[in-house]
């Protein structure tokens, strides 16, 4: 039971619940369960290449799905936080490259350096890659802003370029209820407007 | 009573209890609020240039502030739907010019066409001022993007520029919540990142 109570969300008392209900129950939900959980480090890893979700193929590496779509422009990178920050950029289908999850954002508070960012495998990465462009897509906050800086910083010498996604009013918001940091990015990032003839 | 229910977001109930209250409260409330209110169109008019609340002076013109500040750029004009947006834009501190108050975005749908939008008056703004960016801060939805689009049309021939505030994720947002549209907004309006040395 204090197992179960580490999961993210799940408290003593959630966790009470779960294992009552998992002792009532009446099939075998337990028993498959555990074996699922017991064989998931053998069957999912982190992707060799980008740190996205990724079966274990016969041969013992693992690859995701997105890195083993030849589809994808490889001169395309985008750099997320998270895995969570790679499906939801995958969800919005606008980008046509391919990924590489920091896991970490810098936190100076938090005592997350420079040093502590994937930083080497990054630019191995990029070179490997011949990757043309880096999109930066950490989130607009304080870490993902310093995050996206450093980026910038240490891939300058690689000589591509590096852009940031955009921050501005999200789509179907109201100007009235935006917060003043998100309305002042929304005019400093204006975009002209090309008109179609 | 009838006439407090015509107050936005004040149904019956509320009318009720405005005026209950009113009727037993000890001070001269009613009668102060009453002469407040019918001096309020003497004192308070539209904007002649903008169209931003603005008070009647002696002379019987009713200029807002913005219009009167002589700091700002003639040249920057932001144009948007309601005053409310232009107090929330102002409020970002991120706009150095002025504004134009449409007082309606295009909606095909509720049957306002490009007849019912101020084109002419913001034409002839455009022209007097000597303006040479309009920043389109119409909401990011699909009313607020068809009314840019006529802008821009309509305003090309002025040989000027016009621009298009971002839409992107809002600060502090999270990317594994926002909406794929925003997402992929962020995205596909990415900018790139200049190192400072």
């Amino acid at each position: 039971m204090h197992l179960l109570a580490r999961l993210p969300g799940v408290g003593e008392k959630t966790a009470q619940r779960f294992a009552l209900f998992l002792v009532a129950e009446g099939g075998d939900l337990a028993t498959d369960l555990g074996g699922a959980l017991a064989q998931l480090k053998e069957l999912m890893r982190p992707c060799e290449r980008c740190g996205n979700i990724a079966e274990v193929d016969e041969s013992g590496h693992a690859v995701c799905a997105v890195c083993r779509d030849t589809r994808r422009d490889p001169g395309l990178l985008c750099v997320v936080a998270r895995v969570q920050d790679l499906l939801a950029v995958e969800r919005s289908g606008a980008m046509r490259g391919r990924y590489f999850v920091l896991g970490r954002l810098l936190s100076p508070l938090d005592g997350v350096g420079p040093d502590e960012l994937p930083l080497v495998e990054l630019m191995a990465r990029v070179e490997s890659d011949g990757v043309t462009e880096v999109i930066v897509a950490t989130p607009p906050s304080v870490d993902g802003e310093a995050t996206a800086l450093l980026l910038a910083r240490e891939l300058a010498a690689a000589g591509i370029r590096i852009s940031r996604i955009a921050s501005g009013v999200p789509h179907g918001g109201d100007l009235e209820f935006a917060d003043q940091i998100t309305l002042g990015r929304a005019i400093d990032g204006r975009r002209s407007i090309d008109v179609p003839r």
